[in-house]
């Protein structure tokens, strides 16, 4: 499925959105702003095959209408732009949805809620099996930890910014970003109510406040079973034709009572058509589509290659964990899915670039840019800069994976211990001198992940683990220092064994004492804690080099190329995604696959002929029942040309009228190379038809007061 | 370890050595035959920084005496050449190997008798363990269907190939030069003591036929601990520094006595020292330097991603599967290694060409050979036409490998019911018709295969077969009619249990009848047969039009290549490796990693300080017993600029005299380039110290017989 943002997709940790990453190393590789040149491309008409495309992450604000209403003879106007706006929400897990009632109610997917059934979930009681549905307002449970955010509001501060970075290089020149973003989100008046980012666009050239209505009591309203929403699997994911019920439903309550909100989506009866206009509106996390030619040759060459084989030997050994037993099937189902879903996704990304025809645009595309620059050394050295930072990250690339970047490799326990270590000294230094996921505004997050009783499983925390130290010790060689310092004389998965058996860690009260009293940390007196720290040492010095010679240096680089590009094309392009809202516009449309067209809908029918009775392409109970019942011709999931990226997942599709005819929920294959350029031929979004949502909440789940609600 | 070319070295199996593949439609990337273009470049000088490097793996019949002359003021001499031809020998397995004394003592690696040694094994008796030592002649073991060659002639027969391959294109033309080559290797006379190869040289600008003094009975004289031999294990592999005791004697017997030899080579006491000239005498596998660009980008972007990909899942699983118990360790051990060697050998490859310096060498390369070809069109032309077959390729390369090329993922059954429904067919067909790997002369080669005794794992049978359905139907796509013909309803694990459980193969007995007697065989009386019929029809389909499409294409561009550097450049240069004897030379160098010079030798000193006593760095009970009495200071491993790849496992280095000084075990990580281009910055043969294997066959072993022999 298309990628959220959100930090319940454990792949995410590796390779994803800086967003949800607390490791501000990950910048380089999803910086929070960038241009989109490709885009450049579209509106000035520079670029070659890929130009004219219905591209775009377009902010509200500056919604390209003249060109949509010539392309398409339909502008939307002020109104309709303003109540699409009010009526999209975020959710704090990096997914999209709306408002579909007067009484709050949300339509998202059923991937994005998830985690919220699994929580809600019993011994006695398996709700991602069998489904929710509450009959009664009063039945609606609450999603421990969900976040609902609706955008209320922008501000500039790119002079703030800029002021308090000018002339600085290096590392003072990432501290002092650091700080006055801290400083800026802080003053903001963040509190139970209100959430403050700033929002870097148009890769610095502009830096906006975004400020936030935050809805922290989110109840569960409906969610199919897992067998009707994720039918077909990792096998199917990312692909097309596919036949997934991937929807949900939620509903904030303020002082306990549903919210009632004036702006909302109003559902359409008829559905689309191939061929019509569909806006989709959400929140986009992140694209590279700024990044400079060097940075793709990187990420092709050897950030992605190193990150899959990664992904893949893990997952052949939780595969293989899995079949153990059924309760090793159960631990490790989460972390299992975000493995093949991040494989998936980067592999997709990876052959976008690998593919001579699309790189060749890129490249294209920056050489029609750079041919615009004549005379501007200063941009033009930018780019040389950019591109001797990565023959240097090359170099140190592997020391910065296994000491900082993918520390724990999923070990819950050891990103505690991680966490307790670093969080112990950074929260003596002054605010703007942490670490920026140790800041102060992160203080709640961090506490509440820290402190989680989230079940632990020894046996999974010792197998990920035991992987981690055995890759550590291949990659970085037997004989580097720090290898030695981490295992002595100790076998990987003997020290994983050890680690796991003795540390006091798994006690969540405990963690939580540290945490509050970080000077009663003794971190000596804990073996899991005592290796942390030799880590975390390394981790620090590391990322200080990164951050000094690769990261700050980017950084600067990027902010003049992306000011030049300013400087030229001014707003007259949309900005890169940032997980800010976005509307894109696009057309039911099929796509050429293998030699074939594959067509822009999939029926209920085909549901039925493609279940095997095996998962994952096991029909849900209900739907195996209700097969009579059900218009079997009524179209389930189709696809369209917009420009979504992961974290529009959720995101309404929507017609002319401003009335829902879709949920976006995932992209086909090659949309997975959107993370770099639109490519118009192939790139898809793929979304559930209204029309199989109201049949299926009609005939399968019988759920009137849903059905009187939305109508 | 240097990739020898042996089946005993599972990986081999998926993307590998084409000597050891049945598989004809491994070619194209295992190709028989191919000039060095860069080596051309070396000894014209037309290369860049890559030319006048000690590089070339040169025929006897050809070696450049006047180079090394002109560089190191020594020409061996036709005498020299003659004793150490003489006295090389190639392992069945894919090594190579020396005679050391006249009673025909073999020095080898460890690694390449490894398998006799598991096979002389019993549950009472360790031997990979504890080490083998014949105390007497008459207590050397043999090794079963283990056999030894040694070179005696070397016939053109480029004319024969030529006329019968005249004129002809696509499918014609790849069955009338198998038809060809299978009838002048039948007739030469190969029987229990004869061995026939056609060797196709420079691209197809020679053909020869190598004809060989098969040795069949083979005894182990000496093997050491796998814990000495292997010190470091995965880690250390491809690696420098190392501590490898990887030193192992055969004898052969005819008669049942052994053999004597005129020619065998002499020990050298004083070894060498840093900067000093050695010669390497082996038998190098492949190489894919004489790849266009074309087939090289396919190779850095598609093939090795995809296969390094399989080999990373399957590491995951195997060594999750290992964990489970002794005895699955014990069972997928010999695979598990296979898996990590070969995902190690292709990193390095694939790094090689990602490498931008590295690469744009190959690049200047070509573009330079293309600018001496101005006005010869039709030659130009084939580099076209192979560049539009690598874009065929790309589009028909997943269907080939699930169809056709890894056609087993590891199961020993399925293998089985693959080679014998292939049989059944192919057996009706006259001689010349055949798929190449059901020819005449591979009959009894292939018999061996399938009527082995060697131990069948249900277990592991179906861990490895349940995932390779679930990778067909991850990467075809669960809608694919291929898919489904293999899949049906069937989850893919539990069709992989059923068919195990099912099929009657596990039987030897049964399958060598079935072999014999092919008509017996009722391929529809047993499930795992019968699903091998649906994958073999689909298999036959895609190879015809890879064949016909893509090889063939290749097969003649590359021809006309060949010729056209034939033409301009003759023997001034030496053919690609084809696993037939050649002759490397170069000095004993380090070489700069990760910033660091890495010196030239390690010393026994540095095996005990680096023994942590677990596993992979435990030292064996023999060496640690013995510390006191070895000279620490004994030089153990060292590296040289040779040209080696792998099939030079267990190649002598020799001094100028004539004498043994080391025993090639390994090349560094960078010497995996060597695939591609020799880089001498960086590229390193890796041997064992003659000194410590006098040294240690007498204070470890205190195998006088031996010592006595070879002094």
């Amino acid at each position: 499925m298309s990628t959220p943002q959100g930090n319940e997709f454990p792949f995410a940790g590796a390779e994803a959105p800086a967003s949800e990453r607390r490791d501000a190393t990950s910048r380089l590789e999803t910086p929070r702003a960038w241009v989109l040149w490709l885009g450049v491309a579209t509106v000035s008409g520079l670029g070659s095959g890929i130009a004219r495309a219905d591209e775009g992450m377009w902010t509200f604000d500056n919604f390209p209408k003249d060109l949509v209403e010539s392309r398409y003879g339909f502008a939307p106007s002020d109104e309709w732009l303003d109540t699409v706006r009010a009526a999209s929400v975020r959710l704090g897990n990096g997914c999209s949805g709306s408002f579909v009632s007067k009484r709050g109610l949300i339509l998202t997917n059923h991937h994005c809620v998830l985690r919220c059934v699994q929580q809600l979930s019993t011994a006695d009681e398996n709700l991602v099996q069998s489904g929710f549905y509450a009959e009664k307002m009063e039945d609606e449970r609450r999603c421990p930890g969900l976040e609902v955010n609706r955008l209320e509001s922008i501000e500039d501060v790119t002079e703030r910014v800029a002021k308090a970075t000018e002339g600085k290089k290096g590392e003072t020149y990432v501290s002092a970003k650091n700080a006055v973003i801290a400083d800026i989100e802080s003053g903001c008046g963040s509190d139970e109510t209100t959430r403050c980012d700033v929002v870097e666009l148009y890769g610095g050239g502009l830096h906006h406040l975004y400020r936030y209505r935050r809805f922290q009591d989110v109840r569960l309203v409906f969610a199919p079973s897992v067998k009707a929403a994720f039918f077909g699997g990792d096998p199917d994911n990312f692909n097309f034709p596919r036949y997934a019920f991937d929807a949900a439903f939620l509903r904030p309550r303020v002082d306990d009572r549903a919210v009632r909100v004036k702006e909302y989506l109003r559902w359409s009866k008829k559905g689309v058509d191939d061929g019509d206009l569909v806006f989709v509106s959400g929140h986009p996390g992140r694209t590279n589509r700024l990044k400079t030619v060097a940075e793709l040759e990187y990420l092709r060459d050897w950030g992605l290659p190193e990150v899959l084989l990664r992904l893949a030997e893990e997952r052949g050994l939780l595969a293989q964990f899995s079949r153990a037993s059924n309760e090793n099937e159960r631990i490790a189902r989460g972390r299992l899915f975000g493995v093949e879903n991040g494989l998936k996704a980067l592999q997709g990304r990876r052959a976008a670039l690998a593919d001579d025809t699309f790189f060749g645009t890129l490249v294209e595309a920056e050489t029609d840019f750079r041919g615009k620059l004549a005379g501007d050394d200063e941009t033009l050295e930018a780019f040389r800069e950019i591109a001797e930072a990565m023959e240097r990250y090359r170099v140190i690339r592997t020391d910065l994976r296994y000491k900082e970047r993918h520390r724990n490799y999923g070990s819950k326990l050891f990103g505690h211990a991680l966490d307790l270590v670093r969080w112990k000294e950074e929260q003596q230094k002054p605010n703007a001198d942490r670490l920026p996921e140790y800041a102060e505004a992160k203080k709640p997050a961090l506490k509440a992940g820290i402190t989680s009783a989230a079940p632990i499983y020894p046996s999974l925390e010792q197998t990920l683990l035991g992987h981690y130290f055995t890759r550590l010790r291949a990659d970085l060689g037997p004989d580097d220092p720090f290898v030695k310092a981490v295992l002595g004389d100790e076998a990987p998965f003997a020290l994983a064994e050890r680690l796991v058996k003795e540390t006091r860690l798994a006690d969540p009260e405990l963690r939580e004492k540290w945490f509050d009293d970080p000077v009663s940390l003794e971190v000596d007196a804990d073996p899991m804690l005592k290796l942390a720290k030799v880590i975390s040492d390394a981790g620090r010095e590391i990322r200080s080099v990164f951050e000094d010679e690769i990261e700050s240096v980017v950084d600067r680089a990027r902010a003049k190329i992306a000011d030049a590009r300013f400087r030229i094309y001014g707003t007259e392009t949309y900005p890169d995604a940032t997980f800010s809202l976005r509307l894109s516009f696009g057309t039911v449309k099929g796509f050429p696959d293998r030699g074939k067209e594959v067509p822009p809908f999939t029926r209920v029918r085909g549901l039925y002929e493609r279940a095997t009775g095996n998962e994952p392409f096991a029909l849900s109970p209900r739907w195996k029942e209700k097969k009579d019942a059900i218009d079997l011709s009524t179209p389930m999931n189709f696809v369209t040309t917009n420009d979504i990226i992961g974290g529009n997942s959720g995101s309404p599709a929507i017609n002319r009228d401003g009335r829902i005819v879709g949920l976006v929920f995932d992209g086909n294959i090659h949309s997975l190379g959107g993370d770099f350029g639109f490519d118009p031929r192939v790139n898809r979004a793929v979304s559930v038809d209204v029309r199989v949502i109201r049949e299926g909440l009609h005939e399968v789940y019988g759920a009137k007061r849903l059905l009187k609600e939305i109508r």
